[in-house]
């Protein structure tokens, strides 16, 4: 190119607690290379933000604000749930995309999400070619699911599962203390609708000093009542207490969730409860256990207080990797972490190519899951435990983390014409 | 006392993140005064362990194990539920507790705990003595739930308080993000039958660098459906989005429960669910606004992991406090905790007698809660703020905080004769 461009960047569907240390890393990437490298416009609420020419000046923001992104959970310049489809279904949004960007002298757009970003980000790429416009697509990956394919891992999950695991070693130090007399069994709901991946992070609970009886329902095993009981009841003999790890995405072998519970309100209006809630009650009809349960929800996501230091290394990386690969030319490609020793945990940042990345979903490996469906193997631990490693406090000022708030500045229209999402 | 005695201590009622601290003040101070005070012997699951002379040696456990249970939650030697109720409808109970500690040269009782725990520990004071064989009893106050006179404030809340503050600004960044096009509304289920102590914290996730709009439901409050709707509504038109802190303990004006959903089951069976779930489905109902709930529940409790530096540092103190009184002769009282500065944050050693502790609840003053109902004011926030300040943060080994679990080598038993419990 021979103009300096500028460079778009949009967070896409659900945050995490280290989505805004991948932005930290483009723009202070973008700003050491301001040679390459004009502006970075963000997007207000993701991808909205371009459709609607709402776009956020990062150059208005302080250094110290910027650097402070690293440090921050959620979406800083806001995030959406807006799928864009395939080329002729949403032929009016990609077009608006490009009109948006060449008003703007956008060249390289880096896409913060998972696997449907990584799709829109794919025909973004090939669309604006096809439009006379080229821009350099990168997607930067993000995904609490961990379902993004060839990457090692997905920056954002490293920091739910040390939160999941934590969680679940320090509720079972309590559900432990109060058993004698009081409850027996807690049960903790996680994320996860498809895959286990942060269910299985409450394995990691126990470990060879904390000797824990933990059970986890894998939205991949269906759910047998009679086993899983039996299971408990195991646990509850031998420890005296049992702590139970349920995926959201628990399911019976017809694919109906245990959440969905069958309960009906004095209207007879259908009530979706958690699955926790249902597992416990269960527990206590089959087996007359006392329970107490959690369902995390957004904490483990958002809990950037106990972030995986790993986890926010990867996520700045990430994002400095993608802006680099633009400057190296590179297009239509996501930067990924690649694993090359398990202890000492060592990794390298590699590239993968967009249309081997979109719609495809990574799965927990067969070999992850233990025979009898309720825990993880050996393996699976071997992977997961580099993720959680080292911690990575925010600051602190009277208690409180100081996690930052953009300004958010806008940039002014350029085009007279509105568009509705 | 001629004769050098032992020292028994237990734990009481719901665990927190910090009264190991405190089980560690005793221990260490005891083992600092060996020329006036024997073997520390630990109830095995609190008093119960008393009763049928289960008593763990905690002499056999190393300066490092006891030096860790300053940072690790839960009763480490197992607590109980277990009430003792008037010396005559307990009199088998107390007379038993007075034989055990007898048979084991016990002198010093330390109770660990929460109202309950300081009446029965003022009984066992008063019956000893009736009994010939006088024991200096101390409470070591303990309780979440922030209730008991005189102290200025409980060991175990402070550290409860700096999560749900935390976790209601992390859930709050997060939900502020995907509000464009997902949830709008956060409900976080926190602690608090009686009393709105933690519910109060909520209000701490916003502050003067976050404006970040809370709704509190405390059970001071009655609970009124169109008001709440209201509120939420105003919140929602002025930011985006809205977080709800509610209360387990909300009630309607006829003392209804909230969690008491009124829901049945295929079989009929009545299903009690949590308080957030109820007040979701609600806002969903009337605002038609897009939700997602939490339910701490013993998360919040057992977080040692970002536990209040002040909070453990009373915790080890009241511990520690309890030892010298009883060195100092005193019987039936309770070390406490002065506020003598809000700012900058003073605090010294009290003691209260247990005449005035014993069954005195304490609730959350009527100007600590905004004129609407769904807040905290200025004076509450300059009684919480100091309580979660500091962090005190446990070691970590792969990623993990390593809490410590004790041997539990018991004392061997000198009675024939059981005890049913």
């Amino acid at each position: 190119m021979a103009k300096k461009m500028n460079a778009f960047y949009a967070q896409s569907g659900g945050v995490t607690a280290v989505i805004n240390a991948s932005a930290c890393g483009v723009i202070e990437t973008a700003r050491a290379n301001k040679d390459k490298i004009g502006k970075v416009y963000a997007g207000a609420n993701g991808i909205i933000g371009a459709l609607t020419e709402e776009l956020i000046d990062t150059s208005k923001e302080t250094k110290k604000t910027i650097a402070g992104l690293r440090h921050t959970p959620s979406g800083a310049f806001g995030s959406c749930r807006y799928k864009l489809k395939g080329l002729e279904e949403s032929r009016r949004e990609y077009e608006r995309l490009i009109e948006v960007f060449k008003a703007h002298n956008i060249g390289y757009f880096f896409y913060n999400g998972g696997g449907d970003s990584a799709d829109t980000c794919h025909k973004i790429s090939q669309l604006s070619k096809k439009m006379g416009f080229p821009i350099q697509a990168i997607h930067v990956p993000k995904t609490v699911d961990n379902d993004l394919p060839i990457t090692d891992n997905c920056p954002g999950f490293g920091s739910v599962a040390k939160y999941i695991a934590i969680s679940t070693r320090e509720a079972s130090f309590d559900v432990a203390s109060m058993a004698a007399t009081s409850t027996k069994v807690f049960v903790l709901e996680v994320m996860g609708r498809h895959a286990g991946w942060i269910a299985a992070a409450g394995a990691l609970a126990a470990d060879e000093d904390n000797d824990i009886p933990v059970v986890i329902l894998f939205p991949e095993v269906e759910f047998n009542r009679k086993k899983f009981m039996a299971k408990v009841q195991e646990k509850y003999e031998k420890y005296g207490y049992c702590t139970v790890v349920v995926s959201e995405g628990v399911h019976y072998k017809d694919g109906k969730f245990l959440a969905e519970t069958g309960l009906k309100d004095a209207f007879g209006h259908s009530q979706l409860g958690g699955a926790a809630p249902v597992v416990a009650n269960m527990i206590q009809e089959d087996l007359g256990l006392k329970y107490h349960w959690a369902v995390a929800d957004y904490l483990q996501r958002a809990s950037r207080h106990i972030a995986s230091k790993n986890d926010v290394d990867q996520a700045y990386a990430m994002g400095k990797a993608a802006v680099e690969l633009a400057i190296k030319g590179e297009n239509a490609v996501m930067p990924t972490v690649v694993r090359t020793s398990d202890k000492p945990y060592r990794w390298k940042i590699g590239s993968a190519p967009l249309s081997k990345v979109a719609n495809v979903e990574k799965m927990m490996p067969k070999g992850f899951i233990s025979r009898d469906g309720y825990g993880i193997t050996p393996k699976c631990r071997a992977y997961l435990e580099p993720l959680i490693k080292g911690e990575d406090y925010p600051p602190y000022k009277n208690g409180m983390p100081q996690y930052v708030t953009i300004k958010k500045v806008m940039v002014p229209k350029k085009l007279d014409t509105n568009f509705e999402v």
